[in-house]
């Protein structure tokens, strides 16, 4: 019998080295990229978080250059050298290597350059190399940050973390987005939302959160759509109107930015994001917006129910222009185009409802939900839904349920907007698209 | 055009009331019970995360107490008056009320005594009203701070976050148990374990983790499976030996416990919760332990490549009895049972892997990996795999991996055990199983 009592043996973090200056010091990770120069050469190790500079000579290292190749996993002997000249404060002298892996080829992808010139699509075929450049992987070190962020802040609100199913018996919205399996020989889908269940939740614990995958069956071919995603979203019980979730969720970004410029200010650096002022969030009707869009830049209004990518493009210009802000609420979307747990408004063909706006594109849905049990049937029924169909859900209406809305929030969407791209792919780690499953 | 500048108006929250003696505040929940006494009533009402006794009498309370029912939404006018016999230093007595919500009818499964009675099938079917019985709901928010504690521990040992897709192109463990779906024309599968895209992040963060649900299509009808659960996933590079993951596994179960005594001592005391002791975790062989059973109970070896359920409850009795540790390792399972990337021992009969039992269940499957291009081709081969279904996989090894390992418990069967309880369905929000799909 051994005894295993958490005894984890580490090499020495990038984080620590400064206090090794004189020293010898032993230091693992890949070589990302070897630079011969005249007479001494710079490897660059690709560690857990950051890449580091090495110096390698025949001067000072005691192994031929030609025993390392890139990608190449070590440990390396080094001696830490007090150096003015470098950001750090010191440089690493090689002078020895335990080599533990080495690759069978070299990549025709480059990824150790300062980006990964290719086509998306390559970049995407080849994810288990590509994410190995510096600046691809600082993408998914950010969205760490983000669900940090989050997390931490929703907890301090007092919201409880659930985990709820991702094989459910009928679908949140309904409609035909949605994958269906077999589930033992009964019809299952793939959850659009968690809606249900973070609704049913606010009942248990008055205030919720879940950071979570959904699936979505759309067809879209788009640089937004994905058909898996993450998403974070949360519910709020003894709300005194919808607008305490807006207020909620500009919290929950102030919170999360702030926390980023904290505790990823390298990644910010490298990726070179700025981060948007969110002292307050400018908030208009979806009516007002409509005509706004048309009347700035003389657009017809072509459809009063909805809005086009186009026009939310347009509306942030005008709103960043006019309230110098990256974000805007749009409020009081049209029932028709809301699903049927919304809450109308006391004009019944709007609802307590918003999405948010960022940099152009939708990254959240939101809205007061209907807590009452007659509220809930009546509009049901008005929609000629299957109310038999829905009796664990409307179970908590039935048994009492506190005034309560929430959102949800697309992960890889602010991700991606937050760093300026064009296309959503480029924040989701492994996307999956109406013509991608793979890796 | 509005501002909303995240003012969310609360109400006071039960931890800061003591700072009120004296004075009348606002506070809102569920009425969860009401008992009437002779001459005064209690009225227990149901907060975020506490009960909360107020005390209702004609002598101060302004409103008949007809007006309230249980399962009402409601504010109250309280005063807070200081009383000794309280354990809190205080008690409310209600002043005035404001009815925010009713429930339409009276529920006949009784929640809101101590536990609720019922059968296992009842109080599933029932889960978004029973869940809001006082212990039912301390289960879940236990769960939640087993999840902070191993978040806030592998952050600390800086491992990654990542989001990993659950619809896959093959099963990672292959076989027959894998949920499959049309996905645009394509067959695509539900995950059973993060463990391809885990490895690869491997090669580019060194060290990554994830809690995400995972799918198996098991027909297994038992009291400790899932066809959905949350799976605690970590994986690292640069491991000397397969131990380190062991003694990562230790180090954060000793993390974790010792959060959850000092943040969710409420929750543990009121489920009676006995963390176990775990200064240290034996670890003894799978051939040593399949001896052990056979020897200390008398019972023939049937199978010799694995493990039966009974097998585990006595190797875990053996265990506790001799050596005071409820949680064990059972090291070098035989190669014939490990998937095809578990990295085989010296006697390649066996492989470098380990299971983690817990008062008699399995709750971690792990080892190291294969991180040989080579290697793992002729592994494939041997086991007369196609090779190049895993291009994509098989991408890492043939660009460089360092030697790497890592595991996979599962949540829902770690709360169970550490709660007693006889069933896994008991820690699961939203149980899913061969013949439960709902709520």
């Amino acid at each position: 019998m051994k005894k295993i009592e958490g005894n984890v043996k580490n090499h020495i973090e990038i984080e620590e080295i400064a206090k090794y200056i004189g020293n010898t010091i032993k230091i693992h990770g890949s070589i990302h990229k070897i630079r011969e120069m005249s007479n001494f050469s710079f490897i660059i190790l690709r560690t857990k978080r950051q890449m580091v500079q090495c110096i390698y000579s025949e001067e000072f290292s005691k192994f031929p250059l030609t025993n390392i190749k890139e990608e190449s996993c070590v440990i390396f002997s080094a001696e830490v050298i007090a150096e003015q000249r470098s950001k750090t404060g010191w440089e690493l002298r090689l002078i020895d290597v335990e080599i533990l892996s080495e690759p069978v080829e070299k990549s025709t992808i480059i990824f150790n350059n300062k980006i990964v010139e290719t086509s998306l699509e390559t970049l995407l075929d080849y994810r288990p190399i590509t994410l190995r450049n510096e600046k691809q992987r600082a993408i998914f070190k950010l969205q760490e940050g983000i669900c940090k962020g989050f997390r931490e802040f929703m907890l301090s609100q007092n919201f409880t973390e659930i985990h709820s199913p991702k094989l459910v018996y009928s679908g949140a919205e309904g409609g035909a987005n949605i994958f269906s399996l077999d589930y033992f020989g009964k019809e299952a889908y793939l959850t659009q939302s968690p809606q249900f269940y973070k609704q049913m939740m606010v009942g248990v614990f008055e205030r919720v959160f879940e950071i979570a995958p959904v699936f979505r069956a759309e067809k879209h071919d788009t640089s937004r759509h994905l058909n898996e995603y993450t998403s974070v979203d949360f519910e709020m019980g003894f709300i005194e109107n919808f607008e305490d979730i807006m207020n909620m969720e500009t919290l929950m970004l102030q919170y999360t930015f702030n926390l980023l410029k904290n505790e990823y200010i390298n990644e910010i650096n490298l990726l070179q994001v700025k981060l948007p002022d969110i002292s307050f969030i400018p908030s208009i009707t979806f009516t007002e917006a409509k005509e706004l869009v048309s009347r700035e830049f003389k657009r017809p209004i072509t459809d009063m129910f909805d809005f086009e990518p186009e026009e939310e493009k347009l509306l942030s210009e005008i709103i960043n222009k006019k309230y110098d802000s990256e974000f805007v609420f749009v409020t009081h979307y049209p029932s028709k185009k809301r699903p049927f747990y919304a809450m109308d408004d006391s004009n019944k063909e709007f609802t307590l409802s918003f999405d948010l706006i960022f940099r152009g594109l939708e990254i959240t849905t939101g809205g007061q939900r209907i807590h009452e049990f007659n509220e809930q049937v009546e509009k049901m029924v008005s929609r000629e839904m299957n109310v038999d169909l829905f009796e664990s859900y409307l179970m908590m209406h039935k048994y009492g349920m506190p005034p309560h809305g929430g959102l949800g929030l697309g992960l890889e969407r602010l991700t991606s907007k937050l760093l300026n791209q064009n296309n959503v792919r480029l924040s989701t780690l492994f996307p999956r698209d109406i013509n991608r499953i793979t890796p």
